[in-house]
């Protein structure tokens, strides 16, 4: 194996069977019978929440859950609920940053954006709908689980995606945008833990919550949420710097086009590969005491540092 | 006393010391202590919510809140907290409600609206963090409730803010707008229940689920929340067919002029008049059991309905 760039590592077998009965429920979730009262539903805002959060992505959030959860054996209906309304602050705020007022795009996953395909109007609604749904889904007598665990679930998702966890990511995103001179390393690094690493870290973490983990082990799932949230976003910029479009499937050079300063571009190709490296071994070691039982995750950490698009 | 035209009603003394300790609470959730890790904080982004979230406003939810749970001599801390994330869903709402893709406002209580006073990328995120802090503060630590009470308050809040609620009620006002032909009657009415109603009837019933009071009595609350809801909108557009500028200190004839159908336009003064009259009467008697300690909301709901601003 050579010892500079690794095999790019493959996704666990299970991760699309997962994506699958993620996509089931979500659509459940949104189906006219189950959103909200027939006489009171605004047909045209439902479709677009559809629109957003249904056909597509990988579905790695609620995934980490579930395997968070399945360390302690709680494989259930319930967990599977935690995860859709993670994902639904996830596709909320896609929704919201692609709006004309933030970054513009017209494209997501190959087709229209919320806000082309409706309006902008009905984009930003549907981004709020959503948001006001994941509370409702997690607090739902349907959601079976402990009132106390609920209870955490709500407390940790709301602080993961407030002003101290992905909204104020977004923020700080646009910020340094707007901004003429690059970001110091700790910046880039503190707005990448907000932007997209406080759901990441929070979805390993809410699998352990839901599990009625201890805190301890709610801790070390919270931290090999964050190393993963790391190891995410490295491999994100150094595919956009290494790969070429027809291997990602997806514009690349963009970072540098936008003059984005990224770990990758100020640190180098060899340092980012080392780092995720370390990162892998950590996370593979914090799991440690879980035995076999951890094998998913670890693969599913190591297919997130070092996949090729 | 002049049978067509009842006097006008004045405010409950106890309204406006209120709006000052929720003012001062606000400000405390909001302040660079409370609200995130000061390495973490965007400063622009909180000072963004304040703005739209503090200097103003009778603060009516909130003050139904604390004067539901008074019913059950529950008058604490927590309850106060309660109608403060009740407040923060409220203006979120405001805060996307101005913004150009919607109503495109520029002043709210006569200062600039959020995305004038900043941009309107700021503006979405400050209104998403809002709605997003209102579910941290009902679930946190620091809000001194039973768990399950805690639960079945984000579980109502998120029902009353969503897509059966007030983001549902906010899209059929824009899918109104946009129609030539003017709205049913029933329309009308389910878009008012939905869009300023949903948060008025929380409001009174939270205070009953903050005070632990039996399902009968958050039914009774509940209901007493929804005519305190129709009263609030019938009063408010006979406001702006009857008076003039100078009474109400805002712009008056704007429905009219906006070729918007409202009861009162549909249905005249008098019958406005009477129906107030009938929801007031069935406030009061709604509220009978509660003796001489449902004063104030009853008085509450008179001014609702017969305020001259």
């Amino acid at each position: 194996m050579d010892e500079s760039r690794p095999t790019p590592a493959t996704p666990p077998a299970v991760l699309a069977d997962h994506a699958e009965r993620m996509e089931k429920l979500l659509d459940r979730l949104l189906s006219p019978q189950t959103l909200c009262d027939e006489i009171a539903r605004p047909e045209r805002l439902r479709a677009a929440m559809a629109h957003g959060l249904l056909g597509g992505g990988k579905r790695l959030r609620p995934f980490l859950v579930e395997q968070s959860a399945a360390l302690f054996h709680a494989n259930t209906d319930a967990v599977l609920r935690v995860g859709a309304a993670l994902e639904c602050v996830h596709c909320y705020s896609l929704i919201h940053d692609d709006l004309p007022a933030m970054d513009d795009d017209d494209l997501r996953r190959g087709r229209p954006t919320v806000h082309r395909a409706f309006d902008e109007a009905t984009a930003i609604l549907a981004g709020d709908a959503l948001l006001t749904l994941a509370f409702d889904i997690v607090s739902s007598d349907e959601t079976d689980l402990p009132p106390t665990r609920k209870l955490a679930l709500v407390a940790g998702l709301s602080r993961a995606a407030g002003i101290g966890g992905m909204v104020g990511g977004q923020m700080r995103d646009l910020e340094a945008e707007k901004t003429d001179r690059p970001l110091a390393i700790r910046d880039i690094e503190m707005l990448q833990s907000m932007k997209t690493g406080a759901l990441l870290r929070y979805a390993c973490e809410a699998g352990a919550i839901a599990a009625g983990a201890s805190g301890d082990e709610r801790a070390r799932l919270r931290r090999f949420g964050e190393i993963v949230g790391l190891s995410f976003q490295l491999a994100d910029d150094l595919l956009d710097l290494t790969s070429d479009t027809a291997t990602t499937g997806k514009a690349t050079g963009k970072d540098a086009a936008a003059n984005k300063a990224t770990l990758p571009s100020l640190h180098g190709i060899d340092w980012t590969t080392a780092r995720l490296r370390d990162l892998v071994v950590e996370a593979t070691d914090l799991l440690d005491p879980f035995g076999s039982k951890a094998d998913i995750l670890v693969q599913t950490a190591r297919y997130i540092a070092f996949r090729d698009r």
